[in-house]
């Protein structure tokens, strides 16, 4: 990890990839928006080496991102669900989602999101939330605080 | 880089991890959204070792993030200059940015998002394009294409 070059860096972007600026942290978190959150599950779908998974799971957890339950006894077992945490991190994995599904080159989008009470496709942008003015016609400036 | 284990997944989230998946890139992409350019800005801003930084930068270059253009001859100077697929990038560090300010403890934002044309402060949410719902209201579901 090389968090020690950027932890102290007064920047909320650089305070988020303190916790989830790794590409495994990343896909460990997508995994579980797509309903996983056992440890073989990780192993299987990410193919990661399992003392990575280990690690990684455990910074989340002491990050607060997953919340570790166990689910069984003798032999003890735990799966890994979102706290309200880690389930603020959906944007930026719709972020990545939507900027992959638009330049990465696949041919077409492998996942589609969709509103689950009405089954209708959904299409997220980001908007300014008095205006509704979606942000990318919005010239953008920054305030340092 | 880890890139070779989770470039081949059919996956954009998987697919932008592979280009931007990188601490380092991440800031550099957020520091060229902040107006900045040239090598030596990164260098003072990142304190990042600047063979890291030149190898950043070319990666970002080979992927069309960054157009590199010679803003000086004798000796040459570059500046890397964000495309269309490197603005594209935008909801990516705004969502980042937005996560920081809520759960990294920070004791105020460091940047605040103002309309550059009205002055007025921005409160990015993602909401659906046609319902205009937000999206943290909807129950999402995922279905695999």
């Amino acid at each position: 990890m090389r968090r020690a070059s950027y932890a102290g860096m007064n920047c909320s972007v650089a305070q988020t990839l303190e916790v989830v600026g790794d590409p495994w942290t990343l896909l460990i978190v997508r995994d579980a928006f797509f309903g996983f959150a056992r440890f073989d599950q990780f192993i299987e779908r990410l193919g990661i080496p399992r003392n990575t998974l280990t690690s990684r799971l455990q910074t989340l957890v002491d990050h607060g991102v997953f919340e570790r339950r166990r689910y069984q006894e003798r032999p003890d077992r735990f799966e890994y669900v979102l706290t309200d945490k880690g389930r603020a991190l959906h944007p930026v994995i719709v972020a990545m989602l939507r900027w992959g599904d638009d330049w990465s080159g696949l041919p077409e989008p492998p996942v589609t999101l969709l509103d689950a009470e009405t089954g209708a496709e959904l299409d997220p942008i980001y908007v300014d939330r008095s205006s509704g003015r979606p942000l990318d016609e919005i010239k953008v400036e920054r305030r340092f605080n």
